[in-house]
């Protein structure tokens, strides 16, 4: 089984990159408005890459200092937007992740009953009675808000993930070896809200709404907004408008969390606008179950971060940018440093105008 | 016993504060140089606050979109530095905080061997053998790069920290009910790098080295630089130099993670500078052991947190700018979003130029 | 508040003890049937107790090598029955406690792969390429087959537990530190089967039901048994049939788990009949809810453990003694070993006949 | 690579079971001493099994209610031995094993602060203010007083243990699926102390010290006992008298815990002595590191669990039993019940005599 076209393709490609990006570092290929600039590393109809063999930063690669100085020229009123959803061991998360616990660690009392820290109970050094909390955490980095690492989903016999990295070579009993968290860039772009359930008219879009290419036009259409290679797109369901302050009533997520976009829609944010990283306030950007026709069950997830090498958000919080009617920001997010994980998890990505 | 100072001299300050902060939202204190801007909640001479009795923000509150705009004004280039060191079960951490591990939670093997997500293994649903990766993270929220929240530190017989939250009220047994890491809102202030190490000729400081306020004047001297109210002060020992890519030397680490800055530095800091948050290169900022005279071994982290409401950023990386030169630069930092917990940890601030 | 009784009145006990317990370290207090032994430290109408100041054993001190030869005696066919219920992360515990995670912390393919053991990958120390498994665990101390330690009930403002130990003095971050689970000591006593679900001919006791002390002598009665001071009393309301291979019908399990002994029943097993254990097949004992009298939502753990200092066994799988028409036996258990925990748990204990 | 000799020779063994084992449920091999008792499924020169392709228990199947019986009459004075070493975070364990944490989950102020369950705060419900203490706990399986499972090691390409049971089909995320703690039954056996401590005169054996067969006929005849077929042999190197209350002297136990016994006298024990059990007073039963001439790190590991089928129990506390002068008991012991585990842990086995 093939898992990454990319790879497969290779000599394919030289052709259409050898004046491009294999001789330049830059794509000629640009967006379809005329004035777009041309982004380093992806083909209009193609899409990202490839980026060379030890790659493990896939799309994300195409930030420059220009692109960057770019986005963060969007910020006009210092406005800033908080992303991130609180998380704790109520919230809701897909039962095929482990639960969490937070826990006090040390506490005041604790410190001085203890009695295991001499320094804190003794009234010469520390008369003032000083002490300290802290918290022991058990979590699954799969949680919260999320950026998945191109490491997240693998395919195939042999377990390949991004860039044909295998389970035999690369996996391990800490998680992966390769395209971890820590290798996720921190992420400054052109970030865009695509708001289908303001479109559609609803609150919350309904169990297992497929979001199709036609939506996401006819969302552009009604926000007088364009998509320009290397945005990041996020896609508003409105499920966490539910989520409150923990994310604790599972029924009501659960029963929206299953709308997202399908796999056409995914193809044609990266093949046809250029989007380098998509995300979404649903706990897996995709919709749920997904049609008969795709080679597995979430195809979404394949495409992107096995074939694309485009991050994936998820439980991004956008009810506040939707409130606002904000359609285009600068997206800035940095993901847990945490070496083996395949997520940045209880993320607080930011959008600023 | 007197833990905060803030709430105990409320009678005396209104009289200063009448015609500045209390009146208008903004101190009419600014700087100590010419044509600095004035800084809500700040005061020369006295520091921070107060912002109100159920205020868990402490200095932050001081961001503006006017301020956050500024800081984004300096970034000429569109680089951006990585402050995040890389955190694993090897990585040195305070003794004092719990043991760390980061385990496969999923593989693609073991979701089909477990056999417990029948998708996974029917041909026909999946016959593109898609599967994930997954991790179960056991560890403490006190590692890797920091920021402490205002609930970490505690004072007095009844346990109180920022702003008179008390253990009795706000404790429990899954972490702090008040001030914790969701309470801190992301950060974009103007930074200034103070390079000690550099200033001092040294690879990295000493061990015990107390860092002064002359040091820091010789610093600003040195760099050609000033710090105005309002600014995050990140101060540079060296240590991690010796981090490498997962921070296991512990000894070479240990060894020089002792130096910081003393009390009368951080009151300077705050004081008569106006920072807003200050952190350095080492686990715990102030200089250890501390002198005889303070009445407890963290006089620097109960001036910071409690009293003044400052928060404090623990190993930054600061070597690539140090290598650059750089002194001035636009901070940025969101902390992870967890209830509970004490701090922002494993987390990967930027620097922007 | 009053919480243990016992220590209250020792004044008023030292004329009865004066006699017995006090002098001869034994009680002269036997049993309700000619030719019981007495028994160490129980008087009938009272209890058991004290024990002194220092103790945190309770009715487990009553075993001497006379009563543990005695009931090794009782084994006539070398007959075992497991009494423990096997655990994982699916099985039914009370939502109070924490969820349970059991890992692969280390396998062949992951020591393989990760390189960190070098001697398992070097063909010449290891051409059998030897390697191994182990398991990272996640869990909460009160789950599977459990004996409560005397420190996991608390009652009053100063949160005493058995024999007068307090929050204040003995608390601290890493569980308790009086009463742990290291002081239950191995526990070889004659055993009871009391089967309510057999005497009432149904398959389990249905949700809420009530034991009382006449379906304790009824069952007494209909198995033609006796006990005795000394006895560890086991009594079976039927749910464990529904337990499985790991207990994951959690809501056949929860439906049949409330039933269970009133404090009436308690007191009459103790102070009439002389049980040194009490335990039952569901996860509490005692019948849920409680009803309005009692002085607390838990009133038979209340006075076992902390008035009483009689242990309480939980989720014992009694379905096998039953279906032999086992009335009569050696119970065997030792808990697990780890400092500051508040039950042994997932435990295995035997009956021997 | 062939890992277990017993499956590959079953065709050869038929002949010599013809008349035993599997006619009979017995073997008729017995001892070297007349008037031993045969052992079902030993074999004197061969060792033990097989047991049949399903099997999970390897040589605990010899146990009978007829060894059992026997080994409970060697009772005679009700005196009971506690071999298990008390565990918590700063105990020594094997450093390729995750650290443990025990933290109080629930304690009663924090179930009063945190307000999640009303009944503990109401003073209707609750006036006599009963709350409780939980810990939450995270463990590595293979910590404290041990009984290694037969799944916990593997060899060769296709990572077999025992009975050829291999990873591709028995492996998986959450521990191992054949033959994890889950399936060791209930041991009652006789027991032996071989206390090569004092045979040698010494407090505890030094560093490395090899155990040969020489040295344990040594003790056999100094403590003028022997072996049976159906033994357990317990090894004392006299290590765990540096154990203290929680083995946190790391330096002190990590010096003589590489002593112990070599392969062959492992071999010896299995083949000529007929043990069911072998265990020692260290970390890991075998002296570390192995000699050249086995094809791994760890032979006897790889003997007894994986091609005999012998459990192995460690870190079990001897001190009692050599104080006491000791040579032979009853040793009864019941692991965890835990699904996937792959040893029991901090266990609390017992010598009765």
């Amino acid at each position: 089984m093939r898992v990454c076209g990319w790879t497969a393709s290779v000599a394919g490609m030289v052709a259409c990159f050898a004046l491009g990006w294999t001789l330049s570092g830059r794509s000629v290929q640009g967006g379809d408005e005329p004035g777009q600039p041309a982004v380093k590393g992806w083909t209009k109809g193609k899409g990202w890459g490839p980026w060379g063999a030890a790659d493990e930063v896939g799309s994300l690669n195409a930030m420059t200092p220009e692109t960057i100085k770019a986005a963060l020229g969007l910020v006009k009123q210092g406005k800033v937007y908080d992303l991130g959803v609180p998380y704790d061991a109520e919230s809701f998360r897909w039962p095929g992740h482990n639960p969490g616990v937070i826990l006090t660690y040390r506490g005041p009392e604790g410190v001085r009953r203890q009695g295991d820290f001499p320094a804190a109970k003794d009234p010469k050094v520390n008369p003032d009675k000083v002490a300290w909390h802290s918290c022991a955490l058990f979590l699954n980095d799969n949680v919260g808000t999320q950026i998945d690492s191109l490491g997240h989903i693998t395919a195939g016999d042999d377990n390949q993930w991004y860039n044909g990295f295998k389970e035999a070579d690369w996996g391990g009993n800490f998680g992966i070896r390769k395209c971890d968290a820590t290798t996720i860039p921190p992420i400054i772009t052109r970030g865009v809200l695509l708001d289908v359930a303001a479109m559609r008219k609803v609150d919350a879009l309904p169990s297992h709404y497929r979001i199709t290419v036609a939506d996401l036009q006819a969302c552009l259409q009604r926000q007088k907004t364009t998509l320009r290679p290397g945005d990041t797109v996020m896609i508003r369901t409105g499920v966490l408008r539910y989520w409150g302050k923990n994310g604790s009533d599972h029924d009501k997520i659960r029963q929206h969390d299953s709308a997202g976009i399908d796999l056409a829609a995914a193809k044609w944010l990266v093949e046809q606008k250029g989007a380098i990283l998509i995300g979404s306030d649903t706990s897996g950007l995709e919709h749920a179950p997904a049609p008969k026709e795709p080679q597995t069950f979430i195809p979404v997830h394949r495409y992107l971060l096995v074939q694309q090498g485009v991050h994936i958000g998820e439980f991004h919080y956008l009810e506040d940018l939707a409130r606002d009617g904000v359609s285009e920001f600068c997206y800035v997010c940095m993901t847990n440093k945490i070496r083996g994980t395949t997520a940045g998890f209880t993320l607080r990505p930011i959008a600023l105008r």
